[in-house]
């Protein structure tokens, strides 16, 4: 019996250490001013002017000597003799002398003897004279030579990275091109399932996105990436992407291919052709990386998945190009927020990905461990080892993928078209995860959303008719500190193929049917739809149900719905009737049922909450909705539940 | 009398109605994912596939039925069959059944039938079986297919900027080219004075700045600058120009030129091919703004210094790139600090740059008003009408110029080559305010800056020989709550061509001396030097110093001494002797002065100021010293004044 081991990991404050210890040494290039903002300065910048050159007028006004206005006022204004005209840029040689002034435009030199300038605005001229109406005391409105950059002064240090301002400093001193350091990072993705975007996607392939992560990270750091594309788990390919990398660069990213099970061969081959200085780091989701080294070129493997390369590559290989790079400036953006829910964690040390709403912080996490979403997680919280429990409150600190915008409320739930017009019309970013209706109360009831968007149908009891919608699902889960806020009515039905010659759910039996997910509130409705049929027609529930082929299926959209039918794989589905219109297919509607909004009631009072309800009551929304979509009289009718 | 009328202001909120009504309409234009970072998003992404495609394995390990593996432990394992190996990529078509197991690969696809894995660390192969050590539940290790992003989902919404994690999103659901929206935004700098940064200076010529920051500036917006240069106050060149630029752009940012005074061609055009829109605003420094139109292109004229064009960039014109951009995105940079200085306004509507430093804040303004320097602002605060003071204290609120390093410690006082070792070996970011040894007292007296660099001399009482060093001075200025912390001495001395006949200050007399500015320490330690000698040899003081021509000059540094006894405009100067070095120049030493820094006592207890203290205390230091400055017994010694 052979049982597998896995490699010896090493400690996170060890791998830092060998990561420390890589040597990269970036190029030093000339570059363009223009083409220099977001680069890292390679030299020190030692001015050889003053700035500015000459003592300027700050204004447009007269060269006086200050002396002479001191006793002036607004009804006994001062004359004195005008000597001429002092245009910027002029290089005339006047000298004022006592008695004297000079016109003088804003940024042109003040003349010899001159110790001040009147603003225009406190004298009139007449004939070859001028009238000062204020006094001016010495150096007023003079900006005198160097009094913004001393000559000789060190005005930009070696690694700083460059901004508006320090480009305007760098013209101010009459640069044009200035040296900066470029560090070329190889990056290269491996993996037989990955095909690059814009290709055809194959059955088991899936896109790669960690090329495009990695490319955008390493430019955000001031590095300048290189892409080698895909490599497939072959030996010879993978032997020649690396030698021309290790030619090219002086850093290698690779990603995915890191477990220790098939296709370790990037592994082999760094310990073959170069050294491996560490194989499996202590800490989630990094265990599988790889640090190593060829022809003394650094190579580090990171995790296939994109949102754990992401981390891995802010937790560790952006602070060694800001270090190469000799940058000063923090780079990592940190966001300080509260734990949003009591979080329990495997005291293992983790970094785990959350969001970030209006400075709660929940789990950006599936449920499924060790995958995470990248259009769901803002950045990510380091949680030291030990820690099992974080309890929500907690002041937490985010680590940011990016500084673009956050979004301003989390609305989990049913999918809707209708939630899309709301985020457009309300201008507030929404994080939607669509987790279907149960999901939403879910999310609720775990504090994570905000907003649920749901549609679960419950039975009327014998005195009321018709079905129910969400108020029967808050009582059974016992939700309090909740309002349901009316939402819309949606058309679902059947969705057929146009030749279809299925007209309603009596015709399901014998035909083929693509069902809803479990947990959909669209299933659930199908479910009370043809009880109450079998109620009407007197026919055994089971007995029909199992004469409908699929009928136990769940494809996780209607998208997936439609898909099938329009393939012919399904010859009916459910759905609701704006998705069956725009796939073309015939809808036969069999219930209007209601799309609620579930709020947290600590949340109503924020910005966006009320934003997001306005908008839901507004007219622009009303004319705005996709077809099948409809407000009625109960729109915006909130329903608390204490 | 003809008095100068100044234009009509409008009030800022006009300004803005007006900036907002201009309608500037961004190109819809196709981008590499590459280079999409940073761009925004011109359509909204609808994704037509599932990530991931398919549910697939998250681990290494054997694909089961969860049923099979529930009653098995380490000490009891369960058998399984192995059917075979699933790579990832693959599109093999496998079923589990009961009792059997697949080899499975992270990312591989879940063959039909198995609906968990277990990992291979609780596995062991045994010829053509697999023993199970741990029970798996139902979906353990798997990612469900959607489960990241669901198809038909709106994933990014038009408007968003792209950072990495959106260029992520896009790869992963295959896009390889986005539309983003392009802005050409023409930049065109006006003003006689101005040269392009790379020319020969003039006299009465300045380097264009604006230009650069400009063009960051529309960069860092998202838009896509074109630069015209620099346009002399020519009509005909003007009027080239502004057509040109009406033809390419779709908004037109001038600067300078803006005074009512000499130079006003930009209004008159304006005027004359286009509508002037607004000319004037009251608000400082954006009073000579100008808004106008030509041909439909709006263009908007901003100040011509640097400091205020980009506050009025950030101010007015930021907001209406990213508006035209339709960007979600507040890049307004807001940083909350606390006044560390009492601040008077003088009650009208005013944007004041400033300096931020361990979120103190304090005007970045070297005391004359308009003017300011891009190398001491880090950002700007708005000071509403009619405030009139603002207390040492009050919270406010800055807009940051970029997201650049800001400084660790505000260092003001006279200028050393010293200060620039401290800061690399420190590893802190400083901001060095060189305002003379006088300059630094005062800004520690009025709580600005933290350190002052200072050599003021003073002569002994009759007890003891020899000059003192800013103690004196301390004392005199009464400043109380500090801690002159002893710095090291520096060899001063004659500054003299080599060929020079001069040995000593006695030889002065008759020589042409460059002197230092009036509060420098040098030029107080000359004085000082003098006073002895002439003690010494009985001589008369104003007879000696009448008899050296410029004795009363004052160069506002070293590097200007040294030029002006290289050219032979002066014979002799005064200042340290790796200065005169450095210009290859002969150094008379007179005098080792003691440069110390001041520390503020509150802020001794900082990261910050402790890492400056062991730095000044470090071996690295004493060794890395510039010629002619050294580390003595005294070196770091404290000395409190309470």
């Amino acid at each position: 019996m052979k049982r597998k081991e896995f490699r010896k990991l090493v400690s996170v404050e060890k791998a830092r250490e060998i990561i420390n210890s890589l040597q990269i040494l970036p190029k030093k290039e000339g570059e363009s001013l223009e083409n220099a903002c977001g680069k890292i300065l390679a030299e020190d910048i030692v001015t050889e002017i003053n700035v500015p050159p000459f003592s300027r007028s700050t204004m447009d006004g007269y060269a006086v000597k200050a002396e002479d206005t001191y006793a002036c006022s607004e009804t006994e204004p001062v004359r004195l003799r005008m000597l001429g005209n002092i245009p910027a840029g002029s290089d005339e040689q006047i000298t004022v002398l006592g008695g004297e002034a000079v016109e003088i435009a804003t940024g042109a030199p003040i003349p010899e003897g001159a110790n001040s300038v009147v603003m225009v605005e406190y004298s009139s001229e007449e004939e070859d004279t001028v009238l000062i109406y204020r006094p001016v005391t010495v150096g007023e409105n003079i900006m005198k030579a160097g009094s913004d950059i001393l000559k000789g002064e060190r005005v930009l240090r070696k690694g700083r990275k460059l901004g508006t301002r320090e480009i305007g400093v760098l013209a101010s001193v009459g640069k044009k091109e200035v040296s900066i350091l470029k560090l070329h990072v190889g990056i290269i993705s491996t993996g037989d399932e990955l095909v690059l975007p814009g290709e055809i996607l194959g059955k088991g392939q899936v896109y790669d996105a960690n090329s495009y992560t990695l490319y955008a990270g390493v430019q955000e750091c001031g590095a300048f990436p290189l892409l080698y594309g895909v490599v497939k788990d072959n030996e010879t390919v993978m032997r020649k992407t690396l030698e021309t990398a290790v030619s090219e660069c002086t850093l290698i990213l690779t990603s995915g291919s890191t477990s220790s099970g098939a296709g370790d061969i990037m592994y082999r081959l760094i310990d073959e052709i170069g050294e491996t200085l560490a194989h499996g780091v202590n800490i989630k989701p990094g265990k599988p990386m790889v640090i190593g080294r060829i022809k003394g070129i650094p190579i580090i493997g990171l995790p296939g998945n994109p949102t754990s390369a992401l981390m891995i590559f802010n937790e560790f290989v952006a602070p060694l190009l800001r270090k190469a790079l000799e940058a000063d400036t923090e780079l990592k953006k940190i966001e300080k927020g509260i734990m949003g829910t009591d979080l329990r964690s495997e005291g293992r040390q983790q970094l785990l990905p959350v969001g970030l709403i209006r400075g709660r912080v929940y789990p950006a996490d599936r449920g499924s461990g060790a995958i995470t979403s990248l259009s769901e997680a803002d950045g990510f919280i380091e949680i030291p080892s030990k820690v099992e429990f974080i309890e929500a409150g907690t002041p937490v600190e985010v680590t940011l993928f990016d500084e673009v915008a956050k979004p301003g409320l989390l609305i989990a739930g049913g999918f809707c078209p209708g939630i899309d017009v709301l985020e457009d019309l309300s201008g507030i970013l929404f994080r939607t995860l669509y987790t279907g209706s149960s999901g939403g109360f879910s999310s609720i009831a775990s504090k994570i959303a905000d907003v649920a968007g749901v549609n679960m149908p419950f039975p009327s009891s014998k005195e009321q008719s018709g079905i129910l919608y969400n108020i029967p699902a808050i009582k059974n889960m016992g939700l309090s500190g909740v309002v349901l806020i009316k939402g819309y009515r949606r058309d679902v039905g059947l969705i057929v193929r146009q030749e279809s010659t299925i007209s309603g759910l009596s015709d399901l039996p014998g035909k083929r049917l693509i069902n809803r997910n479990m947990g959909s509130g669209t299933r659930a409705l199908l479910e009370l739809e043809i009880a109450e049929l079998i109620n009407e027609k007197g026919i055994n529930k089971k007995e029909f149900t199992d004469s409908i082929p699929g009928y136990f299926s769940g494809a996780k959209s209607e998208v997936a719905i439609c898909e099938a039918v329009l393939s012919g794989k399904a010859d009916a589905g459910i759905g609701k009737r704006n998705c069956a219109e725009k796939n073309k297919l015939k809808f036969i509607k069999f219930a209007e049922e209601e799309y609620d909004f579930l709020v947290r009631k600590e949340v109503l009072g924020t910005h966006e909450v009320r934003r997001f309800l306005e908008t839901l009551n507004s007219k622009e929304f009303t004319s705005r909705l996709p077809i099948g979509l409809q407000v009625y009289e109960r729109t915006g009718e909130m329903l608390p539940f204490e």
